[in-house]
């Protein structure tokens, strides 16, 4: 099965797909195989073929997120302080339903410890890839030599759980001054020569 | 009983502290009401007459959470960037159930209209009061003139939320380091002259 477990069918990522909304919808606990099933389109035997339970759905889902996150993570090699910043800016517009699936899952992995063993992976891998980026970013001049890169790190990986979460849709803010704010704190963060 | 809606009587506060515990541990749904009596000691008329249900215990908890961020902004009036710093640094001390329930009390939020609007009041009203810090400082001369207070206020919000959720237990950080980063951060986005 191991073929099986690294490329993406099309009956993997259908189900998936609906997991994810089922989930996003009544909750890691509210949604049951059953449901799921019926969401997709998918027998039962199809179903568990592909993942044995719900935790195997959450690892899934979580792969995709960690995918999608060093994707974001090569664009722009560049311009260290303009690529976060519009990262930052493109997960303030992922679909609500996502965004509730995220916190569904932190949920989860407060009290289901294979949750939060799938999610410490997930963040791991996650640092591990932003630091050597920022390395690559603080040897190009583009960050400043003094700049404690763990430390960086973990302030990014904050604000984008806490722009995924921000509850903040009654204030309306431009893109344009969204944009002033993080690039101004970034620049202060690291140390960046960039003039905004 | 609207004295009773604004004291905090000892057995309110005793079924409170009860139900954090039983929501953290439990999630929203998971909790029953006869597991938060079972847990504080208190009769299963008492707990109604104080909370008719579990919205209401919710409601209540947000309440204190929002009393607590009050708090937060009233210290160290004349430093507006160590304050700041002073208040994310405490956030991230609190205990893990604290921050488990924040989490739960916002996937919740995400599914039942109920919830989202207790919410919506809650940061509203810390989104107001932020922002009336910020211009008291603004007019002190300790932020930047051209700073735009409501981006700077979603900013804060959205890093006070992604610290109370950040996963990376697994860094070590010294809080040298994270007062140094997080100082360098605000001075950038709040364009503050304070050197450090």
């Amino acid at each position: 099965m191991q073929t099986d477990e690294t490329s993406a069918s099309p009956t993997k990522l259908r189900i998936l797909a609906a997991a994810r909304i089922c989930f996003a919808q009544s909750g890691f606990h509210g949604a049951s195989m059953k449901k799921i099933c019926k969401s997709s389109d998918i027998s039962p035997g199809t179903l568990y073929h592909h993942f044995p339970g719900k935790e195997a759905l959450i690892e899934a889902i979580i792969l995709e997120d960690q995918i999608r996150a060093f994707s974001r993570l090569e664009q722009h090699n560049s311009d260290i302080v303009g690529s976060i910043v519009k990262s930052l800016l493109e997960i303030r517009k992922e679909h609500l339903a996502q965004r509730a699936l995220v916190i569904e899952i932190m949920a989860e992995g407060m009290r289901n410890a294979q949750v939060a063993a799938m999610l410490e992976r997930k963040h791991d891998a996650i640092i591990a890839a932003t630091q050597s980026r920022l390395f690559e970013a603080q040897q190009q001049g583009q960050i400043g030599k003094d700049v404690n890169l763990p430390s960086a790190v973990t302030l990014l990986l904050a604000l984008t759980y806490g722009i995924l979460v921000d509850p903040t849709t009654s204030i309306e803010i431009s893109d344009e001054q969204r944009t002033k704010v993080f690039t101004d704190m970034l620049c202060g963060a690291l140390h960046s020569p960039t003039e905004y």
